[in-house]
């Protein structure tokens, strides 16, 4: 199959307890992307300026990243800067310069168009609706959110809900978006509103999977030094859509392990800033800690 | 085998979002010996004024616990007032009239004296550390412990610590005990300082049960309508000592299995107020949950 994501390339300024970054690369179609290339050749949409690093796109090509529909335009490419307290889930924007993020119309090259796979990043929803426009019958869309957009756009955000297979959001998304303070009832207002999955993001807590007389909770791995939330929930994402476009099924079974796949990436993408752990990162690595998940939860 | 519980005894007066309730009974001796009454007959050390409703007493009679160890006394029983937000994990304490349990010195009745197993729960440190001192060689002692002692009494709370095997207590105490925003590293510190094993109740996320090249992790049951929190981690508690003293093992597979049925537990009692549900309970029922978990985590 194929799987089709678009999201934001970044440079990110990252401060956390265990030190500070300038400018690394970022973004959650490169969290995303990464994640996915373990199972997959993801094909991405995106823009970036011309001061986006070449080794990274020498990375994604090495990966196995298909970068057609990635745009490098002349200007300057998305910075974000956060802070991040003792709390991993505290995060602090400190900075967003969209830059040439700002004119973004993501455009399908021809053979993506196709895709039986889409993921729709935490960008705009009228963007995401765009891209949805632009693909022919694909077998699962997902999508993720942030509050941003929760807040400043939530009619554009629940039409695109009733277009999608499957929504990604983190627990205070879901519960800010459903107005629900229990999680599972929020989960299945959700599931009223169009997606036929749900993936409940919990950071340290791991994520919860529901569907209809479905439910299946996945772990965090236990980490006992977070050196870098950031792309965390976008590996979790990419490991997930990955698995699940290499597998080319959608059963509950199938679904069950592409979120473990998707914790497992996004418990590594947190052992390091930024990308850094992602680029080290093998498959037999991938696998054995998902074998240390099943240890975990087994009795 | 046997097991003791050494705790409180209570009216409680508590209002969710569900509704409010005056004067019903509680108390984590309660809530933990109803809970491990469904596995093994466990023996109460605790302390009641006259006002201690006949009907608690009988129902503990008719679930098998042993009563001998309950005093009744002149004067009130011990009363606690609180209130729980819209998240279950709020709570606030309105009011606490310690009345016959302030002068409380629990005293082993002789054929409890050789018992298998001990818990004790969130009492006074040095009332726990008196306990400890009127056993004989139990096999294992375990201890819950709440902030009010962490703040004031950490002297005579590491002492306790240093002398039992397996520590309970709440994600939040632990962290504040162990001065740790992570909570590996944060059990692996209290692993250091004497019990074997550390359960930590993360409310709607569940436990985590460390031990020396252990870890086991075990979710809550999904619960759309948490009707009243109170007495889930005593119950919790309870359902983990009750089964372990059942089973006569303390191999890390019952640990797991114990922790599983110590949640099972809680998750009945927070579906209604008080001990209702816990009254009500059958062993099929909870067999049922058990078998739901297991599906919950599978993959």
């Amino acid at each position: 199959m194929s799987l089709v994501v678009v999201g934001s390339l970044a440079f990110d300024t990252i401060e956390t307890p265990y030190g500070r970054r300038e400018r690394i690369v970022g973004g959650s179609c490169t969290y995303f992307s990464l994640a996915a290339s373990f199972f997959t050749r993801p094909k991405i949409v995106g823009v970036v300026g011309e001061d986006f690093p070449r080794e990274t796109i020498s990375l994604f090509e090495k990966k196995g990243i298909d970068i057609q529909g990635l745009k490098i335009v002349p200007g300057k490419t998305f910075h974000w800067e956060g802070r991040y307290g003792n709390d991993p889930n505290q995060r602090t924007t400190v900075k967003t310069e969209l830059n040439v993020f700002k004119d973004f119309k993501p455009q399908l090259p021809s053979d993506y168009q196709s895709a039986d796979l889409v993921f729709l990043a935490n960008i705009d929803p009228d963007l995401q609706d765009d891209i949805l426009a632009q693909v022919k019958k694909p077998k699962l869309v997902a999508m993720d959110t942030i509050n941003l957009w929760i807040q400043s756009k939530p009619g554009s955000l629940l039409k695109v809900l009733e277009k999608v297979d499957m929504f990604f959001a983190n627990e205070e998304e879901i519960k800010m978006l459903t107005q629900e303070t229990n999680l599972i009832k929020a989960g299945k207002k959700l599931l009223l509103k169009g997606p036929s999955f749900v993936a409940i993001k919990k950071g340290e807590h791991g994520a919860l999977v529901m569907g209809k007389d479905f439910i299946f909770s996945v772990l965090a791995h236990p980490c006992e030094e977070v050196i870098d939330p950031t792309g965390a929930g976008d590996s979790f994402g990419g490991g997930f859509m990955g698995y699940l476009d290499k597998v080319k099924s959608f059963s509950h079974k199938e679904i069950r392990r592409a979120a473990v796949f998707g914790s497992v990436l996004a418990s590594f993408t947190i052992e390091d800033f930024g990308v850094e752990r992602l680029k080290s990162l093998s498959l037999p690595e991938i696998e054995h800690r998902f074998l240390q998940f099943k240890k975990l939860v087994s009795f």
